[in-house]
């Protein structure tokens, strides 16, 4: 249906890919409010019932801080792209293939939180499919720069602190899917500083990094 | 993931920031229609069930006027803006969280309308959501304001206006939380006062206020 | 929250309103497939159970091609748009509000399309959305044309028609919405030939309507 | 309501259509991870219970590979269009029809996988609905190509292979319905692979589809 050059290398502008990710992206994050339930037959003490579900509250805020980080690293990725090809295409697919599944995993956790056993497969479940989000999109990052996707007037330091910011995910996920299977909700928490650590980086003592960059 | 130069100011593009943003809006206040429960077993009168779950209507209504309305004040500021930094992404972020955790309450209420001690709970938990969602709006204009973000062009006496105008809706908020503690439905009526008073503001005596403004 | 100078005549760009316009459109005509349940329990004959329950997919038929025709619409009408206004913004809304609520009433025609009795009820529910819908879609072009937001280079033969276009829908809902109380069945039937005439319409002989028009 | 001049041949512009659709299909292919049901019950075993339905996870992957071959073929599409007729806009609305309509056969799938005799009927719509799905897509080609809505500059060699690639999914959806009916779940395998072809072509030993384009 969709190839039209499988030889050659056929170029494809980005405009559509950012739509359509930029959808997906939205949809995830929106819909994970409802994978929290709101308390059935609670009219004694409704108060309690809200505070007792905090672990479907902790679920929602890590899978949309996450979703949240990927969506902003997807932007800068893109930023650098001047066209895509189909493996861009393709790889973006994988990606959001990760970012739309998430909401599964998140509803689970939240369904067997309070079962000792079955939270330490759910925990897990849920950690892989973060670990894999993060890989898809390191993928997607270094497809663009071995390629020659990425537009010639981007600046090589900039570049090359992108691709070492994306490690920490890869390495943190992975982490704390081994601490999950024996504390699991130790394990979410962790998920959290994860996407929050992708969210506000902390200061670098490196001098790279304080080069200002005139504009997208 | 995401970030590049943490210690530089570096600057990104707006678009994919408003067409993120724009989806989890229109997603936010199209899901809140499951909300609303078809009656079940109301064969004998349809009619009388559908007018007895008037607070689901209403609920429904004060979330779609406040979502359109920080829409559409999201929309103005983001006019305003050159471009953005990474604080503003984040804060960006803070808004969706507290706009597409709406549909919850707006559930929980519905839920709980019918009993009197519930639904002040229901009520405040309401409240709140929607306190945040005007606080984040405010934050997010203010750091524009701040960080130089706006565009060297915008005019020193339209931002004072829009300034102006975020007050309200946190003052209302705040007093009909408090109301609702003792009134839950006279509060739910007053969100609703305030989504329509952003929506539908009235004629200012104040002169500046009749500026005219050439274009977006 | 939103507005800027109440007195004056603020201008604003186009851009958010469609992209927000657009997500709320293909949101609510997507959602529509979660109104179709599943049958369950039809192991032994799950064909006939598919079939018996045709009302669930006329209504999913209708209620897609009237969001797929007031998308068209509201498209076609926003091509003639130079800037928006308040007044359009909040038009709008009301348009939005209309059409993300018909999820709503095509999921309780399924309900209740078994029952005589009932299925009245339903069917008058969902032709007023219809109509209403109808109503807002109009009132939005009447604001478009009176208020000097359209475009100086639109042509006038042009509007005249679309505004000639714009009348059989709403004598449409109105005569199927009186139909529809003594011959339910007969009126979603009629719903769908009103959305089917706004998509397919008939050529007419007017030679104002051969005018051929260069481009977008 | 959306029609302006019948007779004539009045020109759309796409980007309101691309936009529409981006979101439909973004929506469609979101909701899928909805389908997937988290077991309930199942503190005993947890893993062997999410092993267990493994047919879900099968149909999920199937449908999120055809939507996003689908969306990728489309948007191929509309790279070769100037300006968009009303035939245009009709034809993209039964294919967005096709895609929204997908939820509800992969939910159908899911629901009766363990039953020989039903899960016939489910592999048979699904694969209807697959077929049909593809069938709009080469449809809204063919009325590209026959109707001059083409940009000039586009090369008549890339426009035939493409021609060329949407016949597969045709024949391949038309064997795997007949062959779903005896065998129900190869046919869903078959479905994967479909949409695998489409998404990851085999290289052809055509020489002209070497030919390098060079630019979207």
């Amino acid at each position: 249906v969709s190839a039209i050059t499988p030889g050659g290398r056929r170029r494809y502008r980005l405009s559509r890919l950012e739509a359509f990710s930029d959808g997906v992206f939205a949809i995830a994050i929106t819909l994970l409010v409802l994978d929290i339930a709101v308390p059935s037959g609670s009219e004694e003490n409704l108060g309690k019932a809200l505070v007792e579900q905090w672990p479907s509250y902790l679920g929602y805020l890590v899978s949309f801080g996450t979703i949240g980080a990927v969506w902003f690293g997807h932007s800068v990725i893109t930023e650098f792209v001047a066209a895509g090809d189909r493996t861009l295409f393709r790889l973006n697919l994988v990606l959001l293939l990760a970012v739309s599944f998430l909401p599964f995993p998140t509803r689970l956790l939240a369904e067997y939180v309070s079962d000792s056993e079955a939270v330490r497969v759910a925990a897990t479940v849920y950690g892989v499919n973060l670990f894999l989000t993060s890989v898809a999109l390191a993928a997607l990052w270094r497809h663009v720069e071995r390629s020659g996707l990425a537009r010639d007037d981007s600046d090589e330091a900039e570049r090359r602190i992108l691709t070492t910011r994306l490690q920490p995910g890869l390495a943190g996920y992975a982490i704390f899917i081994a601490v999950g299977w024996f504390f699991p909700i130790v394990a979410v928490f962790g998920y959290l500083a994860v996407a929050l650590a992708m969210l506000v980086p902390a200061r670098r003592r490196n001098p790279e990094s304080r080069i200002q960059s005139a504009g997208g």
